[in-house]
């Protein structure tokens, strides 16, 4: 099976106190593709401008991507500048700069409105109702978010969730989402907004899923080296769709197995800038990595 | 087997957001005790004064606790007064009276000083060395410390670690203790100071173990009401030497099991004010709630 993601392609200035990045290869469907691809074929839906780097459209090429709806526009690429202090958690956002992103106006072709599973990256979600709008069938829809939509298009937020299924957005996205401090109060909140299951991103302590009247803690791999957290959550949505997409199977059973790949994925992405780390990445490593996440996670029941 | 505690009794006065506890029988010998001897016999080695309610004594004296060496001086008891906003991970110290702890002399009886296991909590690490001090034979040795202690009485800590074999600190006094914010690097710079086995408690995150070349991530079971977390530390120390005494199995294997029964335990305490959780708790939750954990941690290997 195969799925659609609409979400941005950027240019990322970023800075760590391990080192500096100039505009690399980033954004929401970007990472997401990125890190979906180890698992299924994917349409990307997103918007460039007249100055991105060939390269980066190699990368792309490089991969099971349909590039049809990738549209180039006269005028500028998004671009994002952050920095990380010491806490890795907390990105700093010094600048940006939305350029084609401002008029951008997906548009799906026949074949990627017919994919059973569509994920919204993190972008106005305006345009991810235009993205669901497209499609057709009744496809399985994932979508991330971020605080500046929470409060400062909340209308526009809550008309786009009525249509997720699985809603994936940070802790403190959820508490002010929510407007509640504890998780399980929020996550009851959220899931009478729309999506039936909430899975909430923790960083370096891993994740919560929410479905049902069930609970799944995810762990995350202890690090001795993060280079950059910069796209550590897309990665980990692109891990979680891509193995749902590539497996077709949406149980409890197996979406615990997919926030694992998940969790696999971004904790690969972050140890180079960018998703450099992706891009010579094996599937013999995520299956390892996998059985780490197996062995750090494994306790015995009671006698 | 049986193990002999080393630490304070307290009055607490703690204001949470869902309330208020005036002079509540807390410290942490008192937590660790409390939590254990729902898995063995225990001996308590603290001092209270004068003032100290027959009321908490009695709560001792309904547990299978030696109370041999739990000393009544002339004087007032040990007051610590804290606050928690509706960030529940954060204590604020309003106010803390060392008053008989001041000159607080630990003196095991010989029963004691022969137990198998010995746990050291939150206390003066001149006291903790103390208490190692006086055993005989060659008990696997516990302990607990913070802040207070890393920062200000660093040499007399490092001391007292080379006697430890299992260390449970939180995360941010790992930082302060290895001096780096990378918890993988801390966790080696401090099995170097002494402790074999490392337990980085996480709060609402879980806990990790570093033991060896092994990492363990034990969850927490997500909450819905939390009224006071003092106490849950403690608690969970409680859990995890009061089963690996009353097993005497120090594998790693068991050692997993322990800090479940641990996250258990400290899952229940901070369901109410002080350690009244524990008053009536009953075997058959704590197993239920393991079997919780279970279901909570348990994903499937990869196909």
């Amino acid at each position: 099976m195969s799925l659609t993601v609409v979400g941005t392609v950027a240019l990322d200035t970023v800075e760590t106190p391990f080192g500096k990045l100039e505009e690399g290869l980033g954004g929401s469907a970007t990472h997401f593709a990125a890190s979906a691809t180890f698992f299924c074929p994917l349409a990307l839906v997103a918007v460039v401008g007249a100055d991105f780097p060939e390269a980066h459209l190699d990368f792309f090429r490089s991969r099971p991507i349909d590039l049809a709806a990738l549209e180039r526009h006269p005028g500028k690429t998004f671009r994002w500048k952050g920095r990380y202090e010491h806490d890795l958690n907390v990105a700093h956002t010094l600048d940006t700069q939305l350029n084609v992103l401002l008029d951008f106006n997906p548009r799906l072709t026949p074949a990627m409105r017919k994919n059973p599973f569509l994920f919204l990256g993190n972008i106005d979600p305006a345009i991810q109702l235009k993205g669901i709008e497209q499609m057709e069938g009744k496809p399985f829809i994932a979508a991330d978010t971020m605080n500046y939509w929470i409060s400062g298009h909340r209308e526009s937020l809550l008309k786009t969730l009525k249509r997720v299924h699985l809603l994936l957005i940070n802790e403190a996205e959820a508490r002010l989402l929510a407007d509640t401090p504890n998780l399980v109060k929020a996550s009851r909140i959220i899931r009478e907004m729309g999506p039936k299951t909430l899975v909430i991103k923790r960083g370096e302590y891993g994740a919560l899923v929410f479905h049902g009247d069930e609970v799944f803690s995810a762990p995350a791999l202890p690090l001795e080296e993060i280079l950059d957290p910069t796209g550590a959550g897309d990665s980990f949505a692109g891990g979680v769709l891509g193995y749902l997409a590539k497996t077709g199977d949406l149980s409890f059973r197996n979406l615990k197995k997919a926030v694992i790949y998940g969790s696999v994925m971004a904790s690969f992405i972050v140890e180079k800038f960018s998703m450099d780390r992706l891009r010579d990445l094996t599937h013999a490593e995520i299956e390892g990595r996998y059985r780490q996440f197996c062995e750090l996670a494994h306790f015995e029941m009671p006698a």
